[in-house]
C-alpha cells in the first residue's frame, strides 16, 4: 500500500481510505488475492482509529472489491466479471448485482402495520375504519366538472400548459383572502402551492433539516411525517399529549436540552388522536418557539371540518416573526385526487421552499390550479363545508354511541369537535396486531396506534375513521371490533 | 471538560465532540465565558486529530453556542435570550434567528441563467425560445373536456378519492402494452405512475446513491438533474457528446475508475442537443452498464415527437437484466398540466422506488389518470402525435433556414431528427450572458448554454425552442439574434 492520509481534508477519513484502496484495487497496485493488513496494523501505520479502518474494509466490501474470510484476513478480490454481474434471487429470478441490496429489502415496522389495515380497505370492504380519507360520495364531483369545463373551454390550452412553482397567481391571492380571514397575516406572494401536505411536509423538511438533526413531534403523530424525517436521517423526539395538546414543559424541557432545528405539529384535529389544542397552549408554543429560534412547521388540514364550536385560530395567527410555516391542502377537506395544498412562510425562507419545490417536481396542474381557484371564487366551497361538517357530525355521535354499546369496560376515548377520526384506547393485554388480524378477517379494518408513534412498538391505541362510512356501517363495524376485544379478554 | 471520547461508535467523532461539549454547556458543565481548550491542546486530549476539533468547534459556533475570537481563544457564549432570536435584515424587515442562513443565500449560477431566460417567457413575449414546453395552441384541450366530463359524471367521487402510490392499474395495463411495442418486456406490475420525469430523477436518486457518490450523465444534459444531483451532495461526470451520442471509451474509463452509482442518460432528442443516440452506441451503453454493475436511469420523453424516419429502440429495450430503469412522461409530448410520467423499473428496486413515492407525496391525481387512461384507450393520442409532429418538423425546417440567413459564419448547427430544440454553437468570443441581455431586451429569449453543463461557466452554445412558435415568430427571432451576433462580433 502506498497511500497516506492527508492530514487536513474536509472527506471524512475512512472515505479518504476508501478511496486510496479503491484506486490501488483499480490500478493494479494491489493485485486480486494480496492479503490487507489488518485492520488494527493499517490504524496504526496510518495514525487512524481502528474503526476507521474497519468502517472502510466495510464499504469495500460492501463494493465487492475485497473481501474478508473469517479467521485468514481480508484479501482483494478479482475484478468482477460478466457473470457475476447478474445474482439469482431466492424465486429463481436474475437480478442485477446493483439491486442485490434492495433485495427483501425489509419493510418498516410502521409500512407493515399500515398496510396490514389498509388491506382492509379495498372498495368490497363496507366497514373499514383504516381509512384516511372523508367519504368519496360526499365530493362535489357535479361542480367540478362544470368548472373544469368551463377553465377548458374558456382558458383552452393555457389551462394545459405549465405553471411556475409558486403557483398560479389567482389561486395564491384566493388563498392569501381566506387566510387572513383566519388571522393569519400574509399575501399572495407568501403562499407557495404545494401537491398536497406530504410534499409540503418534504420541502420544509429537506429546506431545514440535515442528517442528524432533531426534530420534535407530539407523539403520537401522523406516520407520513415520521417517514419522512427518519427516511432522512433525522432523529425524532416525541412529545407526549395531555388533554390541550403538546406538553408545554416537556417541549420546554427538549428544546432547552435537544437543540431540535424544527417543530411539526397538528394542533387542530390532531392526527391521529382527534384533539384541539388550546389558545394557551397555542399561545406558549409560539413563544417557545420563538424564544428558542426552533421553527414550526404547521399542519392544519382539518380546520374547516369542525363539527360546531368555533376553532382556536392556527398557530400562525400567533406568529409575529415569521417562526411559523404553515401547510394546509384540500386533499382532506375537498377533493383528495385534486392533489393541491399550499405552505405559507415568511421571510427569505420562503424563496428556498419555492426552489426546492422546483426541483422536487416542478409545478402543480395547472389546469387544477385553475379550477380550484373558480372553485373558491364562487364561494361554494363554504356550503360543501357546511354539509361535509353536518354528516360527519352525525357519524361522530353515531361512532361514539356504537363504541359505549360495544366495547368493554377498560377502553377509552374522548369526543372529538371536528375532523374524520376518533382514538381509542384498549387494555394493554390486548395484542393489537393480532386484533388487527382477526379484524381484517371479518370484514374491519382499522388503523393500529403504532403506527404513528416515532419508536414503533405495539400501543395500546387504534385509530377509527367514522367520516368515510354510513351510520350503520359504523354501528356493525365496532360492534365487530367490540367481540373481538371482549374474547381476547376473555381469553 | 469532563467526557471523553468512546473509541467504537458508528456517529463521526467530531460529531461526538459536538454533542459532548453541547451536553456540558447545556447542563452548565461549561459556564458561559469559559475559554475552551485550543483545538490542538484538546486534539492531544481526545487522541484525535485537529481537523477533527476544528470541525466540531466549527459546528458549535454555527449553532451560537460558542464563539471564536481572533488572537484570544474560543469562548462559550451565554444561552440566546429572547432579544437575539429576531435579526433585522438589510432591508430593515425582521426575521427569526433561523431564517438567517437562508438571508440573501445566492442563487444557483444555473438558476440564475435560466431565470434571465425565463423573464422573456411572458405571454406577451411572443419570440422566446427559452422555453421547455411545446406549442399550447396544440393540446387536446376539447377532448379533455369531454373525457374529464365522462370520467367526473361516470366514476363521481371515485375519480375524485385517492389512489395508491404505484397508480390506477388501468393506467399502468395501457402504459405497459405501449411499452412492449416499443420494445420493452414490461407488465402492469413494472409501471410506476410519477408526477413527471423531474419527480422521477428524485426518486430514483434519493434510491440509489448518497452524498458523496458519483453519477456520470451527458454534458451537456437537462438542468433539472443536475439540480436534484447537486442538491443531494452527489459529485456529477460530465461525459462530452459525439455524433453518435455519450463518448463510450470516456464513459468505460469513467466507470473503470470512479465506481460512478448511476447513469443518466437522455439518448433520445436529447435535451438540449437534440440529437439521438446510435443503435451500436446504444447497445455498447446498455453492456458497459451491465458489466460494471452500474444502472442507468434513461430520460425518454421526446420519443414521440420524430419528425419522420424510425428512432431506435429505448435502452430499456436492450436491456435484459433490469439494469435501465426507464423515465418518460406526458409534459413534453401532450399535456405539461396533467403532470404525469411514469417509471419502469425491474427487480427488486421497485417496490423501494414506491414506497419513496408515497413518502415524496402519496399519489397522483386519480382524476387526471383515469382521464388519461381513457385518452390513451382512445387511440386518439397517435393522430394528436401526427399532427404535432408534422407542425413541428415545419417548424424545425423554419428554424434551420433562419439560422442559415441570418446568423453569422462561425456560428455551427446540425439538424435534429425530433424534439423542440436546436443547440447552436457561437464563435467562442461572444459573451453569452451579455448577449441574453441584450435578446431579452428586445423581447426575444434563449436558454443559455452554460446552464446545462455540470459545471457552470460560460459555454458558447445557446439552446433555441422551435416547437413553441410560429414560423414567422421563428423567422423575427433568430434574425434578431443574428443581428446581436453581428454586432458583438463586430466590437
Amino acid at each position: 500500500m502506498v497511500f497516506s492520509l492527508q492530514p487536513e481534508s474536509a472527506v471524512p477519513r475512512y472515505l479518504r481510505i476508501v478511496e486510496g484502496l479503491r484506486h490501488e484495487i483499480s490500478v493494479g497496485l494491489l493485485a486480486a488475492g494480496t492479503r490487507l493488513p489488518s485492520s488494527r496494523q493499517l490504524a496504526r501505520d496510518l495514525g487512524v482509529s481502528r474503526i476507521t479502518v474497519a468502517n472502510a474494509y466495510a464499504e469495500l466490501e460492501a463494493d465487492g472489491l475485497i473481501e474478508a474470510r473469517v479467521g485468514s484476513g481480508t484479501f482483494v478480490l478479482p475484478p468482477r466479471r460478466l457473470e457475476v454481474s447478474t445474482a439469482t434471487s431466492s424465486d429463481g429470478q436474475e437480478i442485477p448485482v446493483w439491486q442485490e441490496r434492495f433485495r427483501g429489502r425489509p419493510v418498516g415496522a410502521r409500512e407493515r402495520m399500515l398496510g396490514q389495515a389498509l388491506r382492509s380497505m379495498g372498495p368490497k370492504d363496507t366497514m373499514s375504519f383504516a381509512w384516511g380519507a372523508g367519504d368519496m360520495r360526499l365530493f362535489p364531483a357535479d361542480q367540478f366538472r362544470r368548472i373544469l369545463a368551463d377553465v377548458l373551454h374558456s382558458e383552452r390550452g393555457l389551462a394545459l400548459g405549465p405553471e411556475s412553482p409558486q403557483g398560479f397567481p389567482g389561486l395564491r391571492q384566493s388563498l392569501a383572502r381566506y387566510l387572513r380571514q383566519q388571522g393569519i397575516d400574509v399575501d399572495a406572494a407568501d403562499v407557495l402551492i404545494t401537491a398536497g401536505t406530504q410534499q409540503a411536509i418534504n420541502l420544509v423538511a429537506r429546506t431545514l433539516l440535515q442528517p442528524g438533526d432533531r426534530v420534535v413531534v407530539e407523539a403520537p403523530t401522523w406516520p407520513g411525517a415520521l417517514d419522512v424525517f427518519e427516511g432522512m436521517g433525522v432523529q425524532v423526539i416525541g412529545i407526549p399529549l395531555d388533554a390541550e395538546g403538546m406538553c408545554i414543559d416537556a417541549l420546554a424541557c427538549v428544546l432547552e436540552r435537544e437543540q431540535p432545528r424544527l417543530i411539526f405539529a397538528i394542533p387542530t384535529f390532531q392526527n391521529p388522536t382527534g384533539s384541539a389544542m388550546s389558545v394557551t397552549r397555542r399561545q406558549e408554543l409560539v413563544g417557545l418557539s420563538h424564544r428558542h429560534g426552533v421553527p414550526i412547521l404547521e399542519d392544519d388540514n382539518m380546520r374547516e371540518l369542525r363539527f360546531g364550536s368555533p376553532v382556536p385560530p392556527p398557530l400562525a395567527a400567533f406568529d409575529r416573526h415569521g417562526d411559523v410555516i404553515y401547510a394546509a391542502s384540500f386533499t382532506k377537506s375537498l377533493i383528495p385526487a385534486l392533489r393541491l395544498g399550499y405552505l405559507i412562510a415568511r421571510g427569505p425562507v420562503r424563496e428556498v421552499l419555492v426552489a426546492q419545490r422546483r426541483a422536487l417536481d416542478m409545478f402543480s396542474s395547472t389546469l387544477l390550479q385553475r379550477a380550484l381557484y373558480r372553485y373558491l371564487e364562487s364561494g361554494d366551497i363554504h356550503a360543501h363545508w357546511k354539509h361535509t361538517r353536518r354528516v360527519y357530525r352525525r357519524r361522530h355521535a353515531a361512532m361514539i354511541g356504537a363504541l359505549q354499546r360495544h366495547f368493554p369496560p377498560g377502553a377509552a376515548w374522548r369526543g372529538v369537535e371536528g375532523g374524520f377520526v376518533s382514538w381509542v384506547e384498549v387494555p394493554a393485554s390486548i395484542p393489537i396486531m393480532d386484533l388487527l388480524e382477526d379484524a381484517v378477517r371479518e370484514g374491519v379494518g382499522f388503523a393500529p396506534g403504532a403506527a404513528f408513534f416515532p419508536q414503533p412498538a405495539e400501543q395500546p391505541f387504534m385509530r377509527l375513521n367514522f367520516a368515510a362510512l354510513n351510520e350503520w356501517q359504523i354501528e356493525e363495524g365496532v360492534a365487530v371490533l367490540g367481540g373481538l376485544l371482549r374474547r381476547h379478554l376473555s381469553h
